[in-house]
């Protein structure tokens, strides 16, 4: 039967208990559609930390590399926010983990059901049927990685910088994963930059017009940033997919999640080139944090993990099917009105729900 | 009598028609509280680029060099949307600007009055009694202005890089801005960066606290820009001052105005160094833009161009209570119900009302 390995990255917090659920879902996936997965736990973050010193050790990075995917929990808590930046948890193992995989496109659904426009913090009547866009963001270019980044003494004060810096290539690639992306879906492709005032966002957007001759039935359309965070408030139901940057896609990609109110239950897939056969190696994680305060309580929402594991599938293994069970699994489990607390109303026909219950009304 | 000179920029859609309205109010409070202002009108923006191929011609520059303050109105159309973005309205006239009279301290309140929460995108239920935010922004700095700023050929193909930069005195002056702004409100200060990532945000951050010290009755703390993205959808309400650098401050300024809902009521002032006797050099606008959809029907709010000229009348002229009086009547005005189309619900108690109207109930 097929096999596949995957490598299990818990991490902190809520991690740990949403993994609990999403491998069990896997498990039942596995049983109905006829493959396995070799799983490798291995340690992230805050955990790893405490337990080596490191955020990201090489046996964990060794475990990655021997792998077809590496499902990710999160990570990340008060105790480690007082280390240094670079040793912290978040950055620490986040940013050696996309560059060293070259992950450098990032997929991140921002879905408001229309059952659960409620628990948006944006009033229902602009959303009265929820909305559904992908955010692509480039994840391993741009003011995150470029040379020169420092520090030093001018005129007798010190000075600090940061680069912003894109290859043509790089944005070539990302820009065609959003194109075909939108192909898939409503064909409509907003892409953001500042080109009235980055030079980098100036060969952005040359680009996403010359590669927009290639998928001619998506219509391309461009925002200034500032003006996309504000329709994302106003009108967030106007996009279809929306791509950017590395850094506008930090600050657009997370207004989005929260504007969608279901931060439990948004995925993301950060992925690294195509592989013959059109799959990818990948890292698959919440969109939320290790949210620290509710963490050990039994009470997060586990779908955000769960949805995870059906992008793993479909992205790096190419277990469609299972996927798409998955999905709809979620769909009915909400549909029928269970409710973790996060989405919960209190409303008639809703039942309230654990982590483990919540899996167990998807099983 | 007391008397001053203001260039008065209208600019293109809606600014002259607002504009008109905010020259009236000034007319008033000049009979009433007894000082005078020589007013030169001059050309920028679209208006501009039409009469002189310029969007900021010499003439306007040398206007304002020998005036106290700028008031400005709003620049920018379709009509020249397809110049090349450096000789855009925009980008043409107000980065000059900025940059020429060293308006380094962006102030731009994001407020949404308890009586029009109907008009924020965000649901009543989480902004009960509205909110009152100031947002600082660095705006002569960072990415903006930062050298090398341009594109070459690598290895075959273009590359494109912007430099953020920032010297510790930039970061100085604006943080004691924010810090002196917030000790006349509420004492808080919430210094937004990206200091797991950025270098220029590392220096900013440890500017924040250093800064900190002399300001003890501020309380600071500090929001990575992706979380103060999300924390300004979810609860704009435990804002009192926000201060950032020059991008964050675009992005998440303009998000606060979409939050507030009444994009039509906020002004902004743009300051240079502080002078003896403690006022300024500053240019002053309305937060929205030139809305070249509604121009010339008569239906703009012409609020915002009336409190950026309190806002004027305050910070360049000291002519404090003047600029009280008009903020006075603007409120008002709006608790006995006048309401032009963008804030208008159509309850009762409403008087709904074009852009000539509102400025009569305030005068
Ligand atoms: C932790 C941080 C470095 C990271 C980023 O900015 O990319 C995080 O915010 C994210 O979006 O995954
Ligand atoms: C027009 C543009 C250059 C400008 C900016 O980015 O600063 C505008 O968005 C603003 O915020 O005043």
């Amino acid at each position: 039967s097929r096999s596949y390995r995957i490598a299990v990255l818990a991490g902190d917090g809520i991690g740990p208990e949403v993994m609990t659920e999403a491998l069990r879902v896997l498990d039942a996936v596995e049983a109905k559609f006829g493959f396995t997965t070799a799983r490798e736990e291995r340690l992230v973050g805050g955990a790893a930390i405490d337990a080596t010193g490191h955020p990201l050790p090489p046996e964990t990075i060794a475990s990655c590399e021997a792998s077809d995917a590496i499902l990710f929990g999160s990570v990340g808590g008060p105790k480690w926010e007082s280390l240094p930046p670079d040793t912290q948890p978040e950055r620490g193992a986040l940013l050696p983990l996309r560059k060293h995989f070259g992950l450098f496109a990032n997929l991140r659904p921002g879905v408001c059901l229309p059952s659960l426009t409620h628990a948006s913090p944006v009033k229902n009547e602009l959303i009265p049927n929820g909305f559904d866009v992908l955010c692509v963001r480039e994840l391993t270019g741009g003011v995150y990685f470029g040379q020169p980044k420092g520090r030093e003494e001018r005129d007798g004060e010190p000075v600090a910088y940061d680069t912003m810096i894109y290859r043509q290539s790089e944005i070539d690639r990302i820009l065609r994963v959003a194109f075909t992306a939108a192909m898939g879906r409503g064909k409509r492709l907003v892409s953001v930059d500042k080109a009235n005032v980055l030079a980098t966002s100036v060969l952005w957007r040359e680009t996403a017009v010359q590669v927009a001759k290639d998928y001619p039935e998506v219509e391309l359309s461009h925002l200034y940033v500032d003006n996309a965070a504000m329709q994302l408030v106003r009108r967030p139901d106007s996009f279809d997919v929306l791509v950017t940057e590395n850094l506008f896609g930090d600050i657009l990609s997370d207004e989005m999640a929260m504007i969608s109110g279901s931060l439990g239950m948004l995925p993301s897939a950060s992925l690294g080139k195509q592989k013959d056969g059109g799959l990818y190696y990948g890292m698959y994680e919440p969109s939320g944090g290790s949210a620290p305060d509710i963490a050990g309580k039994g009470i997060a929402n586990p779908i955000a993990q769960i949805l995870s594991t059906a992008m793993l599938l479909r992205f790096s293994l190419g277990e469609n099917e299972a996927a798409a069970a998955i999905e709809a699994a979620v769909a009915k489990a909400i549909d029928e009105g269970f409710r973790t607390g996060d989405i919960a109303t209190g409303a008639a026909g809703e039942t309230k729900v654990g982590t483990t219950a919540m899996a167990d009304a998807i099983l």
